[in-house]
């Protein structure tokens, strides 16, 4: 076992600091560099909220380094949509799964951060260095040159990965050097943009919709979804096209941020006092995949995380596949008996399938969201399965393949999810729930399906 | 007509210097800025000669301004394929069309910017300035800095157009904007590399292999094809794999190179004195086809060429396909009335679907060219194809409907041409070319194809 070579990880982000924890943990020296400031040290402005979808892939991953219970204890179970129609009081609870003991978890993304930073701390054999930033990469020469406080630090490597998140410092470096490599590259955007905005709590930190439901407003053509805090307020996120009727290009004025939401969502809309200013502060951004391959660059790069494989939002899996990078990248450390050259390669060729598989689960998931949750038949489908699921333990939706079972690689939940989809959704265009559903049949059909 | 408005046109090379003439003629003001230096003073250093395949769709473009006799003049019509197989000392003919006056030109990349350089000098409303790089682009300013003689030279602009290539500077602009854009952009490389190589001119300039034909040496993973030069000689580029068994990674020595050419090549081998040092000599280059989206940022700011779209070269249309950019700009400008922001909307809007399908027939091109070549179904469905194109006027093969039918669109030629492809192959797997063929009942059934 190397357990005296050093590893270099540039940023401490999500994927990061869970994969310098678990490389500690394996007895490796571990130097990770990080663009940003100590969040422990900025205790005051905590900026807004971001929250994010945990579920199992990503506690699997937690648990290989005994943070899962920790993560769970900060974060807020979430068993099913609510979905708020445009001219109804009361939302339609629409849950994950037809199990009991499925459901997602709302998690702040900094106070996830923390907690890997703060159990990291404990290993004397890991190190992160806050405030440099990656601006020279020589693969060659195994240096990478950071600024840190107005100087340049020139670092010597052995292995390095980039897990700097979808703007990579260390991606660039590839992609200059993609003659040498033949790297593919590309970028999607969505024709959706996104923002930001807030459901404080009410009176002694209430919440004021449901709490343990992820909301859904869905309008055909854009939506807006809420996920719980732990202080009661909801983090709520505008998915809606730039340009258009209907879009974020559309409304200017002050007024018509408060006539388009009084219109579109009347509820949601009282539970707004700082709307228009909320709007206003907050930047309107984009969204976009960004897949690439190879992920190894001389043989001592390389990329993992969102600088690897960024995805949408829309199927509350971006910070899980990153977790399950690090199971995954961990395993074949087992099997290449941690030469790291030969682990670089088999996690360079084996991972690519998967992070493909859920990146075009979540292009899809923005539609089945904004549109899928308003339309009847759809409606009829998710209840289907879910009757399914609660009378045959061996049946799983799409959802809950992607979502609970960590044991079933993305690429297969995918191809078979998607065949079930396609039979279900014509089985339920022609079923009327009203009358008694032959659930045997279905699930005899199911079983028969290739894919 | 805003005749006196100033064009600035970056990259002065083939789709460039057809661009500033046309505008030019138009009594637009053309500024044009290339990095390299100006071709016509380096009369000793001719380097190798690239050449390329000049079809119906860049003639077109160049009659727009008076240049489609001249160009033919240093081009050698090409009237078919001449098929290598590897235990052949005679090639098979494939004519390219069934039609007689129908082929393809070689033309040297170099004379026909140089023929189109020359033909620019004749306007006065038209620069060229050499040797300027571009540095920096600030599309909110409308201003370029180009590299001159190591200073910084500021460009005020109104309009600016990239044509400045595969790796082009104002496209790493549309980059480093890409969320204020939301700019699709993919590279992706082919598995295998070409190195150039050549076959002489013989006694007297004489032509070793038949002057009038695209040579290919097919075989299966690998190939290698000649153009003929106006001199004599072929410009021979070699097409293999980077890595694994044939492939440029499995030669090393001189030995290595010359029995890899005697055992695969050896009719070929004989008339390459050079090869050894050729080889040597030559890098090993990669190829990639680039597709990005939109083509306009900021409403003045353009990429048209090569920088919108890198293609392959196996179809033999990158530089048709930019030449009827050229064209395409042209007449939208015409139905613009010159506003120049309308314009730039419409041909976004409008060449996308083209471009992107010359650039997936030129990859498919690359397996039709290496396996297809050689394989008999294949070369009977090419027989019948010209059968049917002698027979019947109104019909066209993929390849015809490609190369020689500059009115119809690449992405209905690829439609088109698809589905009588995928009918075809049928019908010549089950046909026997020796017994009389039944070319009506064919043809109808070609016509009532549905794409």
């Amino acid at each position: 076992m190397n357990t005296n070579q050093t590893i270099t990880i540039i940023g401490a982000g999500l994927c990061g600091s869970l994969l310098g924890l678990r490389l500690a943990e394996r007895g490796f020296k571990v130097s990770i560099f990080e663009k940003r400031s100590d969040p422990r040290l900025q205790l005051g402005s905590r900026g807004r909220s971001i929250n994010l979808a945990l579920s199992d892939r990503g506690l699997r991953a937690l648990r290989l380094v005994g943070v899962a219970e920790a993560a769970q204890q900060i974060a807020i179970p979430m068993i099913g949509r609510a979905i708020h129609g445009v001219g109804e009081l009361l939302p339609t609870f629409v849950n994950y799964s037809g199990r009991q003991d499925e459901h997602i978890n709302s998690i702040s993304r900094r106070d996830l951060n923390l907690l890997l930073l703060e159990k990291l701390q404990a290993h004397s054999n890991a190190s992160v260095f806050f405030e440099h930033e990656c601006k020279l990469v020589d693969e060659d020469a195994r240096t990478i040159s950071f600024l840190h406080k107005g100087a340049y630090y020139v670092h010597a490597y052995g292995v390095a990965i980039g897990t700097d998140g979808a703007n990579s410092a260390i991606r660039d470096r590839f992609l200059d050097q993609a003659n040498k490599n033949r790297f593919d590259y590309s970028v999607k955007f969505l024709e959706a943009g996104y923002k930001e905005l807030e459901i404080p709590a009410g009176a002694d930190g209430a919440y004021l919709l449901s709490k343990n439901h992820l909301h859904i407003w869905p309008r055909k053509g854009y939506m807006m979804i809420a996920l719980p805090n732990m202080d009661g307020s909801f983090t709520v996120t505008m998915f809606m096209p730039f340009e258009g009727d209907s879009s974020f290009g559309a409304i200017e004025s002050d007024q018509e941020i408060v006539s388009f939401f009084e219109q579109n969502f009347p509820t949601a809309r009282q539970l707004m006092p700082d709307l228009v200013a909320d709007y206003r502060a907050n930047p309107t951004s984009s969204l976009s995949t960004i897949k690439c391959h190879p992920w190894v660059l001389n043989s001592n790069l390389l990329l993992m995380g969102d600088a690897a494989h960024a995805i949408v939002p829309f199927y509350g899996q971006g910070m899980n596949a990153s977790f399950e990078d690090v199971l995954v990248l961990d395993s074949i450390l087992d099997k290449c008996d941690e030469d790291w050259k030969k682990t670089l390669d088999m996690y360079n060729f084996e991972r690519k399938i998967d992070t493909d598989a859920i990146a075009d689960l979540a292009s899809d998931n923005f539609y089945e969201m904004r549109d899928g949750t308003a339309d009847p038949v759809f409606l009829k489908k998710r209840k289907l399965e879910l009757m399914l699921e609660q009378k045959y333990p061996d049946y799983f939706s799409k959802y809950s393949l992607v979502t609970f079972r960590e044991d079933v690689p993305y690429n297969l939940a995918m191809r078979r999810g998607r065949a079930q989809d396609n039979l279900l959704m014509e089985i339920a265009a022609m079923t009327d729930l009203e009358k008694p559903v032959d659930l045997l049949q279905i699930k005899n059909r199911i079983d028969l399906i290739q894919f």
